[in-house]
């Protein structure tokens, strides 16, 4: 606790979201008064086909 | 702003999808007071073992 | 199913959620292949200081 | 209703997630009063690249 | 690790709730090979004008 | 795009809710090549008794 999920399209390199999480992680801690060692971090990836703003798909575009 | 998000079996085709969120949106725009640009839909599809009903996962059926 | 869930801002009518709820209901109905029976609707909302963007809460606007 | 997500490490075999949905269905229809045909369960899985703890993705353990 | 959220209609006793996260715990350690420690479990209640099935929600019916 | 979501009890000021989506915004942006303005958080805030970790709810510690 507390827990943060992180959902983006999908293409990111694992140095990518490596560094997110780390970086993500420091951030609740700092501002959150949470342990580390409590921090939970989840990535969701979603697909073009998947996401959609306005009514328009990313993969119709 | 809203923020959809449709979670359903996996098997509909790419038009079914495009279709869905289109009228998804419209439907947002015309009920929530909400310019379409920012409507945001999600898909998530589901696997039929990974998706029960009364104990009875749909793989299982 | 489909399980649709619609997060946004509080502060619309029970007159708009009923209509919203109606309206994104049939079409799904319409595009997905669905039964209405099976059309699950989860109306979530949020109030202004759990929701940002760049960074910015719009209770801090 | 009600509606259960579980979300965890991929690796499960079918029999557990089958034996899971099974006990969580009971579980829920037992101590919340709903009757079995009511309860849903979703399952979702996640990758090790997905998942971290303090700042450590799982994968990079 | 792994984490359960359950959500349902507002109503249930706080003695339910009790049982529910001891119940759906025990079922997701005895089927999942999940230590006790590691299962986290969340409520999310409803109200009824916030879920609908068929279009209709439940403070309409 | 991305979409943040971060679930915490409740206790929080308005002043660490206020740093804690302006650092992690700042942390999306840096590892994630995301502009500050399609980064969006949303806060979930728990209350002890809708909680539980190892089967025990933090309302009944």
């Amino acid at each position: 606790m507390p827990y943060v999920t992180i959902k983006m399209l999908e293409g990111r390199t694992e140095e990518q979201k490596k560094a997110l999480v780390e970086k993500v992680t420091a951030a609740v801690v700092e501002t959150a008064n949470a342990p580390a060692e409590n921090v939970v971090v989840f990535i969701e990836e979603m697909s073009k086909n998947h996401y959609a703003v306005g009514g328009k798909r990313f993969s119709d575009q």
